[in-house]
């Protein structure tokens, strides 16, 4: 006989910034759990620690889950993807210690949890074994042209999330063949995806946001942005919807 | 002088169903606004009123915008376009009516205002000439990853949001051009969307899910399930990430 039952793991969207952005679900689910997992950097407690800090449990358990040094490492290196697997593998250790005592964990994800979210590598690895559930967010990119005010797709039209990491020829190929687009990781990227989005015909559309609904946000029409510094979570809006009743 | 400050129009996204993924920023302005707003068909409030009953203000002056009776005419017939953008200018009047008169209006859109939503047709109409915030919401696209527990995307993986409308020639070279899909739009299409997932190499991963996070939501692999009756609104996700850190 098991003296406990087993906990409940969830995933919990925070949203893209904004801690009015949390759902009234998220706010439940950081009420019901007894350990608080987020990733983080070492040193630095990330976004989505920040965006719930306002409903932190007194006496919650928390469970910080620092990524590995990785800097260093070139992401396609066969030591950084043992370095991450092994990473992902303890956490998920980690969190399973917590839900065979029969506690509930709530791990934090900022966005939506199941889109490009680390949060992922844990429910993978759990969700057959353990209670689960996972409470959607608002994504950073719906955050963005909210933000913005900027109608991003509409009737037929074909919206393509495009990683800002792909070839000029790639990204190229890839806005001409749609009606809208969100690049995401920006960053250094951004002289590419200005030369992508010209060649398409398509930079006049498009829009330039960083840290969308957090109190230091930025945005400007792509266009008019001077410099090419952005930071990798920044993201370009193009616009679908040319005709409009 | 004017005898009053304009009223501030609002965009509320409501979320995918579940009256919980409500975020805390839509609970506020649904208790801020004078004038609650909502597209509804004739006899039937729809979908997103339904998300709000549960914090609907006492006293808030209701207003439906019926969409004409179009079930008869053909969308790309500029009879339908004629019939749409009046319902659209008649709309954005009388949210304008009340906007002059200094009240606030909210105007609720199931999922996400500024994807896929009739809010925008206010928005494109109103919001140079009025005080104008969107509220972003989660949309039903992360209702049905999220309930199915289906990582959909991750790392440089490409997203794209497919209409199942389309050709199925069309839905088939973009499913293989992708490593994730969404379709969209699903209902009398559902037989083609079959074959182009089935062309392309795609059927065996894909996830069919109907109103998701309602009460009465449904999912299941597409290749299991055995009829081809769908809602308009059901969509099939195609999840990318194949190579799992």
């Amino acid at each position: 006989m098991n003296a406990h039952p087993k906990g409940r793991l969830i995933g919990v969207g925070t949203g893209p910034g904004d801690p009015e952005l949390l759902t009234l679900k998220a706010v439940r689910a950081l009420g019901e759990a007894d350990v608080l997992a987020h990733f983080a950097k070492r040193g630095n407690n990330g976004n989505a620690r920040a965006i719930i800090s306002g409903h932190l449990k007194p006496g919650i358990v928390e469970l910080p889950l620092l990524y590995p040094v990785t800097t260093e490492i070139d992401k396609d290196h066969a030591d950084y993807k043992a370095a991450i697997t092994g990473f992902y593998e303890e956490s998920a250790r980690a969190v399973a210690g917590h839900l065979d005592a029969g506690r509930t964990v709530a791990v934090l994800s900022e966005g939506d949890p199941l889109f490009y979210g680390s949060y992922m590598h844990l429910h993978v690895r759990l969700s057959q074994h353990y209670p689960t559930e996972v409470i959607p967010g608002v994504t950073a990119m719906s955050g963005c042209w909210s933000q913005t005010g900027l109608p991003i797709v509409q009737g037929d039209d074909v919206l393509s999330v495009l990683p800002g990491t792909m070839s000029e020829f790639e990204l190229s190929r890839r806005l001409a063949d749609t009606d809208a687009a969100v690049i995401m990781k920006v960053g250094r990227n951004l002289p590419k995806i200005r030369r992508a989005l010209a060649a398409t015909g398509k930079l006049e559309r498009a829009m330039y946001v960083e840290r969308a609904t957090m109190a230091n946000t930025a945005s400007t029409p792509l266009a008019e942005k001077a410099d090419d510094t952005a930071p990798y979570f920044a993201i370009v809006l193009v616009p679908g919807w040319e005709e409009r009743p």
